[in-house]
């Protein structure tokens, strides 16, 4: 009779047939913990000296060697073992790239956010001191000058009590600290992006190459894309309209944000978006592979063609 | 030949006919601010004084007196008198009615706001700590967690480095004072409520009183506005929808938030919406005009209905 090898989370096992076509365990090395599953093959040679001549359990037989486990009292082991090894599975699928979609993604609210908080407080503003909110372009600047407390003495607005001009100020500093939190967030991914992706970094720079990033889910991923799918990452629907009607293909997604694209004269634009893409192809892949820092290089190598 | 009284910004002035279909200044008061064209009966008693059976000038020669003024000389005058009144009336223009306005308009966008960045950070924090993330409903509780750095032993999350928790850490802290300044907002809605329509206030509390005097412009116009039309405010799209389409006519807007509205059985609701809005109507009249303090009456009297 054959004997034969096998090994499940909870140890690993020498069977041998019994009569009745079922099989039963002759030898076994159990685990005490998932670390000892995971160098399972040192349980395996241990085993095969003890009872040498065992083969690996034939794939026919794999439903009668499960149905030795098919017990109640083997539910609970299984269950805890099975969490420990998916826990552990969790925690390293985190990586750079979740942090990096994170922290692009909310960048992107925020944007919404200082915008939409910024034209309330505008409105407002503007019963109390409308040269304020006329004369000052910038939405920082002018969150500044509120919080500064700047009046005009021939001001159109009207004169408001302390409490009610209070309240606006509240809301102007409070949009100060967003603005500090962007200024802060925008850090953090450049230094994240250092770490994981300097090449991307320095070629695309944080805000593209994190949104290129988060299109393609994962670095991985960016790298294996063809640098033609990196040039029209962010131009879905574009892409879409032109393979259902027909219409014009895009020339670019995210890329048309680029310094690069946007210095290149209209007629250009195109061609450098595919030169840009090229690189940055290139860019993912060192940067995936550990690769040297070429990103800056290339930058330059783009920008010497603009001229 | 008659003498005929025309006042401007300028002055008060008594005109007489000369030959050839024109008018010619037989005597002036002139204006040293615009104060005193707000009294301009004065000087026009003055005038009448000096010059008696002097008439109003005749409508049909209003264009002979305007000519008259239509030089070069008086245009810096004309310019500066009216920015000055302009100035006036547009600072008197603002009133409760806009700082209830921004306000509850403020606060609907922090709203949005704050469920936005807080669902942001649940998905940021997952990666972190899955169980505090699923474990806390509200999204106020569940941003003092993060900030108490509460994370099981057990968690599933990965083990991440200072500077990556940090970075979430910052979102939550803005977070927290953002839920500060909703508060804030709230309570100096109230207050500005409690001064300009208390009687609103006490009905329909600080958040629905504050939209239904936004969706109405003014206090002066809600008073002014027929209770069914209230018991509709809010409701714009099913009633254009009712007229339109002919589909059945909406019950209520933004009175069904209500807490009476809301604890009425469903088939009362509209009966409650009706009541409600009678009484609002009333209310919003007292508050106009100055009266009485009856909202709360009001309030317990539709509750006493309930039961």
């Amino acid at each position: 009779m054959a004997k034969m090898l096998f090994t499940n989370i909870l140890g690993s096992f020498v069977l041998e047939d019994t009569a009745e076509r079922s099989l039963h365990i002759i030898g076994q090395e159990l685990f005490k913990t998932s670390a000892d599953y995971k160098a399972r093959e040192n349980a395996e040679k241990k085993l095969l000296a003890h009872y040498p001549r065992t083969v690996p359990l034939p794939a026919g037989k794999i439903p009668l060697a499960l149905a030795l486990f098919a017990e109640k009292q083997y539910f609970p082991l299984f269950h805890d073992r099975n969490g420990e090894l998916t826990k552990e599975a969790l925690q390293r699928s985190v990586s750079e790239d979740d942090f990096i979609s994170q922290t692009i993604s909310t960048l992107k609210d925020l944007d919404k956010i200082c915008n939409m908080l910024a034209k309330r407080l505008r409105e407002w503003y503007d019963l109390y001191a409308p040269e304020v909110v006329r004369g000052i372009a910038s939405h920082e600047q002018f969150v500044a000058a509120v919080l500064e407390k700047k009046k005009d003495a021939q001001s159109f607005g009207a004169a408001l009590s302390k409490a009610d001009v209070d309240e606006m100020r509240e809301l102007a500093r409070q949009l100060q600290e967003l603005y500090a939190l962007q200024t802060h967030q925008e850090a953090y991914l450049e230094s994240v992006m250092q770490k994981h992706c300097p090449n991307i970094l320095a070629l695309a720079g944080a805000k593209i190459g994190a949104q290129l990033l988060d299109l393609a889910k994962s670095l991985k991923r960016l790298a294996l894309l063809p640098a033609s799918t990196i040039q029209l990452l962010g131009a879905e629907k574009a892409l879409f309209r032109h393979m259902v009607t027909g219409s014009r293909s895009p020339k670019y997604g995210l890329l048309l944000q680029h310094p690069l694209v946007q210095k290149a004269p209209a007629r250009e634009r195109g061609k450098m978006a595919r030169r840009l893409a090229d690189k940055l192809s290139l860019c993912a892949r060192l940067d995936y592979f550990k690769g040297e820092l070429k990103g800056k290089a290339y930058y330059q190598e783009l920008e010497e063609k603009l001229r």
